[in-house]
Order: C-alpha cells, then sequence, then structure tokens
C-alpha cells in the first residue's frame, strides 16, 4: 500500500489536533485515550492529528511519544487518517518520529520549521529538503509562527510546495492575508491541501476556498467543527454565522478561565475531564487546573451543555437545516 | 564528594559556551574535540559549558549529546568544572541529560525555560521547583528570551535564588539594566554567581560587580577573554578598552559573514576549521560556509592573527601590562 | 443637522483611505485631488476617509491638513460621508483638527492610540472617554497596532462602546480573531458600525458579519472593492472568489515593488501618477519611486488593465453576474 | 556667533532630559518651571534637553512646545547648552521647530527617526540628509527604537556621522552591543559625542568610552547622576558601585509604582510635586498619579532621603571621596 492509499488528496475537512491525555507527566491515560479516540471520530471528523502543539508533543518524552504513536495507530484502526507531528529541534529526532509514526500506519506527518534557533528562510528551506528525503512519509507543513518564532515565507512555500512529498500546509498564523496568499500557491499543484489552524478562521478559511481546519475545539465538540465546516462548503451563511458564535463563545468562556498562553490548553483538557472523558493531567511546565478555575470549568461545561454534545451521533444543527 | 566540591560558590571567570565538533550532523569529531578542549583549557578559562547555544545543543541527538557530556568528562578529567546545558522542552529528557552529566562527572547544569509553549511566570516558577527537586546537580538559570520567548522575571528570580540547588545565573537577554536587577538579587545570598552571556558586555559586566562570562569568542581566542575578565577584575581601564576593541572587531569580522542569526556560530565554527582545529560540521538546519563565505572567514583569520592567538600560553596584553 | 444626518448607523460599504495628492512635501496637488475624488466616487463607494495611514496622515504639516480637510469637503459637497483621520501624539492637536473638520462638513472622525508613547489599556479608555467629551464629531475607533503599538483589547472596546459619540471600529490589525470578538461587542448596540482595514480580509470580513472595508486598493480600482462588498453581502462566493483572486493579485504586483513598509503606498501613489490622475510625491520620509522601480509600475497597471478599470461606470463583474 | 561656541565638540556629561512642568494639559507651570531649571543646574549639569520623551515633547500641542522653547532659553541664558527635541511625524513641523528653538538660543536639536511609519534604512537616511540641509543648528541624532519602531542601524549612523551638522548620538536603545559598535563609528570622526539614555546604563558607557548620559533621574537628584558621571570618568570603581546601588534604588522605588510604560515619567513628576518643585499635571494619554500611588510616591521620598537631595550644593559622595 503506498501513502497516498491512506491520504485524500487534498485532505479536506476536519482534522482534530488531539490532546494527549495523561496519568502523570510521563503516563498514557490509556481509558481515557480509548475513549477520546471514540468521541473525536463519533463526531464525523475527516482524519486526527497527534502530538501538535495541543498535543503537547514538544513537552512529552520520546518513549511517550512512540507509545501514542502505536497506540493511536491501534485504536484508530484505519477509520480515518492519522497525522503526526513530529516537528524537533534535532533532525535526527524529527526522523525517528517518522519511522515510528510509519510502521503504526500513519498517513502523514506535520513538520514545522526548529523552533530553538531562528532559521533564516533559505536555512528552513535547505532544512525540509533535507528531511523530506530521508522520511518516509508526506509531509504537512506547519505555520506557527508564535511557537517557533519564524514564518515559511511565500518564496519558501512556492519551493517547498515542489517537493513530490509534501502535500499541504497547516497554516496557525492567524494571519489570513498569508493563508490567502498561501492559497494562491497550493492552487498551483493538483492535490495539495491548505488547512487552517485557529478554530475561529475555520469558517472565513473554508468560504475563501481552504480545505479545512485543525480546530483544537473538536476535541471537546468534534461535530459542532464538522458542522461548520460542512455549512461553509456549501455555503449557507446563516448556518455559519450560528454555528461561528458557539464556537466564539466556547473562546470566551473555557479557553478564557487561564491566564497565560497556556488557557486553551488547560481549558481544553479539564473540560474533558469534567464530562469524564480523560485525565487531565499535564506535562510540565504545564499543570492542570484546581480549585476555582475547575470549578468555572465545570460552570462553562454545563452552560454551553457540551454534556449533551458529546452524544456524537447528534447534530448541532437544528432540526431541518 | 558533594557538589559543591566541584563548584566555586560563586563560581567566576570566563566560562566559554563550547561549540560541538561534528563531521556529520550525528557523529562527533572526536579528536577535534581532544583538540578543542586543550585548545580552550590552555587560554585560562574557569570552566567549560557544553550543549548551551554555542553548542548547538537542542539540534543535537540524544545518543550524541550523551557522548559528547561522557567524552568531555573524560577529557577535561577534573581541570576545569564543566557545566551541561539541559534545557528541553520535554521535562523528562532534561532530567535524563542531567542524571547522565551526574554520572560523567560535571559541576552543574544549564537550564532555561522550556522554549516550544511560551510559560506564564508562575508556571515558570513551578517548573523550576519541580525539576529542581528530581536533579542531582546545581542549578545555572539561564536567561535566553530571543530564542525561549520569556525571560526569567525579577520576582522569578527572587522566588528561585531561595532554592537550594539553584547557584547562579547566567543572562544572555543583552539587556544590562535586567542584568543590574539581576545583580541585586544575587547579592542578597552568599555564594550565588552572576554570568553574563554576550562577549560584547563581559567587560562591563565584572566592571559592574558581575561575576564573569560566557563567551562564545572563547572558542577561537580564550586567552583574549581571560586577559579582558582579569583587567576588569583589576580595574585596568586601559586594558578594558583595548581588549574590548578586539573583541567588537571579532563581531565585525567573523560573526558577520552569515546573513541570518547562525551568522555567529557558522563564523566560529568555520574559523576554528581553518585554524585546523576541528571540523565544521554542522546539525541541521545550519550548514557551514562554504565557498565565498568560508574564503571571507579565511581572510578574517589572517588579518586577526588569529593562528598567532591559538599559542595558547601567550597573553594577548602587551608586555609589561 | 445633527452628526447621524450625515452618517448613516452603522456606516456600511467601502469607505476608501485617500491618498493625499502632493506636488511637493507640502503643497498639495490640487487638479490631482479633484480628479481624485471623482475617480473614487464614481466608483459607487460608501464613504471617504481622508488623512488616515494611507492619507500620510501624520507625515503632513498642520497647515496641509487643514487645507486637505477644506477641500475635500468642497469637493464632495456632501454626496458620501467623510470621515477625517485626527489621530494625533497631542490631544490639544486632535481636537483642533477635529474643530477644522466639523466646520468643513465632515461626518466623523477616525482615531487610534497616541502613538509615541505606549498606553495601558486603562490609560487608552481614560484619553478616549477624555477626547470624546471635548470633540463635536462622532468617532470611530481605529485599531492599528502596527502603527500604534497598542491594540484596544476587548474590554477596552466594552467600555468605549458605551460612549454615545463612539459610534465604529475600524480595526486594522489584520488579526481576524480580534474582528469576530470585535463583532460580538460591535453586536450589542445597535447602529455600530464595524469596518476591516486589510484589503485582503474584506471579503470575509463581510461574510462574516462585518460591514465594510476601509481598502487602500479603492484609491486605484473603487469599483473592484464596492463589486466585492456587494458580492459578499449577497453571498455570492463564486464572484467573490474570483474578485478576491484580483485584490491578491493587486498585492502582489503594484504592492509588491517596494521593499520597505512603504511599498503599499508608494505603489498606490505611482500607479496612479502612472494613470494619469495625480501626482506622486510624498511627504518624508518617503519618496517617490523613480527608474526601474517606475517602470515595474507601469508594466503592473497595463497588465492588469487598470487603465480600463478607471472607467468608472464600468463594473469588474463579467456581464450578467 | 557660529552653533559651535555654544556647544562643547564633544559634548560631555549629564544632559538631563527635563519634565515639562503643567499646571493642566496645555498650560506651563511657570513658577515651578523656574524653580526646576534652577534645581538641575544647580546640581552641576552640563546641558539641559527639552521636549524629549521625558519631557512629553510628542503629546504637547505645537503652541506650548514654542512656549516652552522660549521661557527655557531665557531662564537658562546661556548657562549650559540647550538641547530641545523636535522629533516629529511631519518633516516640516520638525523645522518649523527648529526654527524656534534657533531664535531662543538652543545649542542643538535632538531628533529621532518619524514615528507613526516605520521607514526602512535607506528611507531614514535620506529623511536625515534632507532635514540636516533645512535646519539652522546641530543634530543629535536620537535611537530610541521601542517608541519609534526603529533603529539607526550601523551602516546608517555610518552614513549619517559623515554629514557636517550631525553631532553626535543618543542612544536610548538600552543594547549596550550596539552602544559599542555606535562608538567604534563615533570615535572615527573627531567631536562627535556619544551620550547614553538608560540612566542604569550611565556607569558603564562612561567606563566603556562614552561622553556622557542624559539621565531621567537627574530630574530629581541631579547632583547624584554628576557624581556618578565624574567617579566614571576618573575610573573610582568602589564610588561607581556605591552611586550606581542608588540609580538602581530609585529605579525600584519612584519608577516603579505604575503599572505601564508611563510609570517612570508618573513617578517623576509625582516626586517633584512632593519635593514642591513643580506641579505634577500631565498631558494626556497619561494623568498624575492619585491616592494610594501618591503616598507611596511621598514614601519612596522620604525613604530615599530625596528632600535631602534637592540641597543642590551638596555632594552625594562620603566626605572625602
Amino acid at each position: 500500500m503506498t501513502v497516498t492509499d491512506k491520504l485524500p488528496a487534498p485532505l479536506r475537512g476536519i482534522v482534530p489536533p488531539m490532546i494527549t491525555p495523561l496519568s502523570d507527566r510521563d503516563t498514557l491515560d490509556h481509558a481515557g485515550l480509548a475513549r477520546l479516540v471514540e468521541h473525536i471520530l463519533a463526531g464525523g471528523v475527516h482524519g486526527l492529528f497527534i502530538l501538535g502543539t495541543t498535543g503537547e508533543g514538544p513537552n512529552l518524552s520520546y518513549r511517550l511519544r512512540c507509545e501514542l504513536i502505536e497506540r493511536v495507530g491501534e485504536l484508530v484502526a484505519g477509520r480515518v487518517p492519522v497525522l503526526v507531528g513530529v516537528t524537533d529541534t534535532a533532525f535526527v529526532e524529527s526522523v525517528n518520529l517518522t519511522e515510528h509514526a510509519a510502521d503504526a500506519g500513519a498517513a502523514a506527518v506535520v513538520l514545522s520549521a526548529p523552533y530553538y534557533f531562528p532559521a533564516g528562510q533559505p536555512e528552513l528551506v535547505e532544512y525540509i529538503e533535507h528531511i523530506a528525503q530521508e522520511i518516509p512519509l508526506p509531509i504537512f507543513l506547519y505555520n506557527m509562527p508564535s511557537h517557533t518564532k519564524i514564518a515559511f515565507e511565500a518564496t519558501t512555500l512556492e519551493r517547498l510546495f515542489e517537493l513530490p512529498n509534501v502535500v499541504g500546509l497547516k497554516d496557525s498564523s492567524g494571519n489570513m492575508s498569508y493563508f490567502h496568499e498561501a492559497k494562491q500557491l497550493v492552487d498551483r499543484r493538483s492535490g495539495l491541501s491548505l488547512l487552517i489552524g485557529p478554530e475561529a478562521l475555520l469558517a472565513e478559511a473554508v468560504l475563501m476556498g481552504g480545505h479545512g481546519g485543525v480546530a483544537g475545539g473538536a476535541n471537546l465538540a468534534p461535530r459542532l467543527f464538522v458542522d461548520l465546516y460542512e455549512a461553509a462548503v456549501r455555503g449557507d451563511r446563516d448556518t455559519v454565522l450560528m454555528l461561528q458564535a458557539k464556537v466564539i463563545k466556547l473562546a470566551s468562556t473555557v479557553y478564557s478561565v487561564g491566564q497565560h498562553a497556556s488557557a486553551f490548553l488547560k481549558g481544553v483538557k479539564c473540560a474533558l475531564s469534567c464530562l469524564g472523558i480523560c485525565d487531565d493531567a499535564m506535562a510540565e511546565p504545564f499543570q492542570r487546573f484546581r480549585g476555582p478555575q475547575r470549578e468555572r470549568i465545570e460552570r462553562h461545561v454545563r452552560e454551553l451543555e457540551l454534556d449533551h454534545v458529546i452524544a456524537p451521533s447528534r447534530s448541532l444543527l437544528p432540526e431541518g437545516t
């Protein structure tokens, strides 16, 4: 079987960046992981992305990363394509992780710029060209300048989209002007996929011609994002605006309890714990919400009726939509 | 033997951040490493810091990092304290590296903030408190906001300086106002050491009460920085200004050939190769200088008479100084 | 006549930020100004914004700013609402400019944060509250953090939207997540207007519920942006994507000849000069394109058929759309 | 009389950036101004700089700026050189202010990059070249990237130091590596002056060869900074460190009461008011400290014995130093 057997070209739809259920900093919550995978897949998603930013990938030991790759491969069992984050500061470790991912049946890897030293654009081109030759899976480039300090600039993208195993771009810059520029480049080669990171931008990204999104909130409410994606695809603006308001509501409640950049991640994990799906232990430098912060999340979960949302077969759209 | 046997309190003087001699991305240049260690130690330095930013630490495989830790331990053989960079995005990997360092006889570790997710200050405090409990060596905090995105703010330092195995701060922010603020805090507890990162700031840092510096240029010209340190300690301003001009000259020549943030690193490695000390292979995402860039470095090496400088026993000071 | 007689509530549509035609650094190109106003208005725009960023407002002498305010008032003669940028570092000068604007029949002023000292959010609230009491015209807040260093944060907007003469927000941050957050706040009070700055984001801003945009490219091709706005309003996605491609093409050609942040401004002025509409002299620190750069703009103007576009009555839409 | 009659070449010593005593946003506190000028001059300073950042220059109306220029010229009456900040976003207004300054007997102007649009370096060169031709006074370049967004890069300085009426650089970047680089350039032409902005860096700037500083704290304690300057000039390191501790103490007390970037400015003005020297009204967007914040400043003023410090003839040095 070739890689393209596993991966639609272009990949379209909702590909949630799965959080990593932990019972402590270096132990998977196995039962929670199984429940979470079923919860997300039941929402009708089009792929699953593990070990990304939302997955706390860089904060996990390599041992645990490999264990997660294998376990998710078994749990998903080919129902949707699995994408694995292999971004690393060390070239050799990215290659090692990709080999594990290939063995576990992953469909592709997701790779950003190395994130300690800020590389120049020519250095970034050469880096991706070299690693693309060494790894046995298709590559989604991952534009994440807030965390890596550098963006894939347009001329860099142009070069890298010529590489045969580069199959798309996940843009998490939050800069829609960049996204539109990237879209012009993606459109030049058949089969390339352009996915948006920030979930608040999913609707407009799809309305404006993007292929889908990597919405972190889909850990909680996968059906909400699948419905929003589908409404945008068919150009149903009333439904888009109605569901978009729910997406913004998540941001102003569940993701706004914490005070630091980790607020989103802690909020999602805590809400999943409140819903009984999985443990909310975190890898350092983060710690789970406790006391009053957890109580605020619990209240938001009730008010947003996220416990209803988790009944996976029910669409969030009003009947008859 | 306790850790304090190996580490003066405070540590004072020049502690070069050693580059890592490589023959390819995942192979040590063993012969070059041995020559480089002798070259640096012959300059009269007061310690050696491996696997820092200048050492390309985050870009090396863990296998190679462990090999380097062991080999440098053997080569130095207790002549000066060895400090090991263990900064990582994954808590568990930092602990693993520290255990290797302890086994190899290292005197201390150097630890910055985890550098993928930007932590809030309370998260950073908790992170250092937790890791300090788990690791068997004294810790130098490493303030490096250009690469980690966050600084150790003053109130954070105040808390962390109370931890018994925090023994000092290496400040590479380049912000001397911060350095002076940190100095006030360092002065409150006996034995804490305050070292400056950027070599252009070494002289004033010592004149203003700092304990020394982690000067990357000391890979090339260890005696230059030792002389500068000593002149500053004894308040010999004429010598300070004369040697400072040489330091600035290095920056405007050897470190200015490249066009990206990697210019310093590539320049130092290339110059060491021109001098016959070690190979200049680099770990991705960087590549050694080639062609015209190497020729420019060769010319600078000749013009600065760095080949004379490497005769380690000769001081750079005019006779009679 | 009250201010609301002149200004729809909410203001909707395309409100071009007019460039300021100059014949030298302190002299208006009066004939060019008259032609430019007619060119823009013939495109069917819904308002005109002078002395903004695109208008080089902060770079012009106060004498010239007052002259421009008066002359544009005469030229427009009430055909569309005129908005006047009065952002300044000096409170008193903003008030003075507003009084001139009121005398000249302007419908509203546009006001960002003072842009030399970065104010804290509570300081910004107090500043706007004070100035709102002193000036006789409705206020559009102008979010422009790239130039003012600070954004109007959500809690600040919430406070300021309660002021009776704050009538809307022009968001030029380029951050659509912010825009969506602002929209939730705008929707709470009837009559508030939310306009988007960057023209590449106009279509999605309107598709997602915004009221229109302040598109700089409308100096050149006002009908293009009016058509795009109208297509978005009626949810005609095919037309939106077709016209959006033209907008992106402008950015990758006319706005990409220069190498600095001024590239957009110089490109627009030069193209208007090539089209024979007005002179392209600029106020310092900028200088018009000369030689090869002007030739590149000339070529782009021909290739994009901007000379056809300027026939104002012709829509850019294919017939039958 | 030529300009150089008024201005030593190079200018050396302490040139306090005077705060502007106001009784409300657009009214000078004339009596306070007269007391403040005498207080500062009695400290033995080497010049006086008005309408800089500390002087709230950009926040004042042009009318008031001209009034201040004239009044300070009369009050100082040639006892020390007066430097006038004429930085502006509008070229024409900078020229107008300079003409007022020349009429009032000022010795030089201080000019940074225009601060709304971020200029590219070639644009900045051309801007300074043009303005230098139009104005009748010597120019100190003012490097202030935190407020203007751009620095005078080394190659730009190199070009501008060739202009006959550029007489020095005031560096407020806080980046001492930049300062050292600038010093190499300053040293190439006789008579150029290099002054440091941040007062915490004054001592090391002078120890490392700079000519003096523009210390904002000298509004409060002029003698402290004159003593520190003189100790650094004669290389008296013990005195330097003793006085530097007082400087740092000011920063951690008087300048740390506010929470925003305005904390320094508000603290200095409030302390001067507590000392009975002048009113502490401010120009928008700032407001004076009130209630508990003023009480904290009052306490700091007592604890630091700033009321003793203001007896101008007394040196802060222990007797016999």
